[in-house]
């Protein structure tokens, strides 16, 4: 089952500046079969269900391995059966209405 | 991994009385080695994080094949490695300072 | 226009435990006009738009007032012009489901 | 207050393509005071606090007036009293400990 999500991390009781780990679990988002791509408030993610939410455990896991004791996550996520659609596919449907 | 998540599955395509499909997938998640909390706007479950996200695949799977064809889930999530918490921990914790 | 919300509020910046600032939140968040309830990843809230956007604000300025540099919120929010529903309506409409 | 947002509108009871009003309340959202960018999951918003939750309440107007009778949404805010941010700097903050 493909899914398409947008994922942020929270690392808790690091300090107040959050790039770092950010920037962590990007490189660990970066894999064969996710497409992602980083926004200001997550990052959008593209793949098969079990690759998507093996990589985001492997987030967690490199984050509380850099030395946060806590994190919180949001994660929004769509699956459909009626058609594909990929993160261009849902940014084009809205634009197309704008110009339309 | 232990997690504790905060669920909620919003069915579009099937109209606007949504309680059928989030009672089928309290069904789903109601599975040994989950704790599961129905509340108004969600459904907190406490468990391992494989258990967890393979229940809430299982969900989608289930909803889908009830008929819906498009789902939007939220995930709140959190993991700590500084100590075991619970579900009940939580809402105690702040319950305490209250009465502080 | 009512609206039934989820709100989780995170500090960031104040160290790994949070709920003396979730608490004194929940304090802000007790008003008349206001229906609230706690649970173990956020605190559910009905009533009118403005009211409860206001006081989700009061509640920042609390929270930073307390020495928070900075703050993660999640909101889930409803609106629905077909019918009214309460905070308890929508456990209850899964509930029957169930029992059904 | 200044608040940085990522805001997800799902207009429940309208079928499958939610589009149309996704497209309609861009438009809402495109006022003086606010800057916005649309991604595949949602819209981030930077903007007074007062300013952007008054846009996004007309959002659900709009959207109910074009005949939903339901909307789930979501909100994902951050607030900090230690410097200002805009959506640029956050991506940014990221980008530059990749490349670091």
């Amino acid at each position: 089952m493909k899914v398409i999500v947008d994922f942020t991390l929270v690392p808790i009781g690091v300090g107040v500046s959050l790039s770092e780990y950010v920037a962590a679990c990007e490189e660990v988002l970066n894999r064969p079969g996710l497409t992602t791509e980083l926004h200001a408030n997550g990052t959008n993610i593209e793949g098969e269900w079990d690759d998507v939410f093996a990589a985001i455990r492997a987030c967690h896991e490199k984050v509380h391995g850099m030395g946060a004791p806590r994190i919180h996550t949001n994660i929004k996520l769509g699956t459909r059966t009626d058609r594909e659609q990929s993160l261009e596919d849902k940014v084009n449907s809205v634009v197309a209405r704008q110009k339309g």
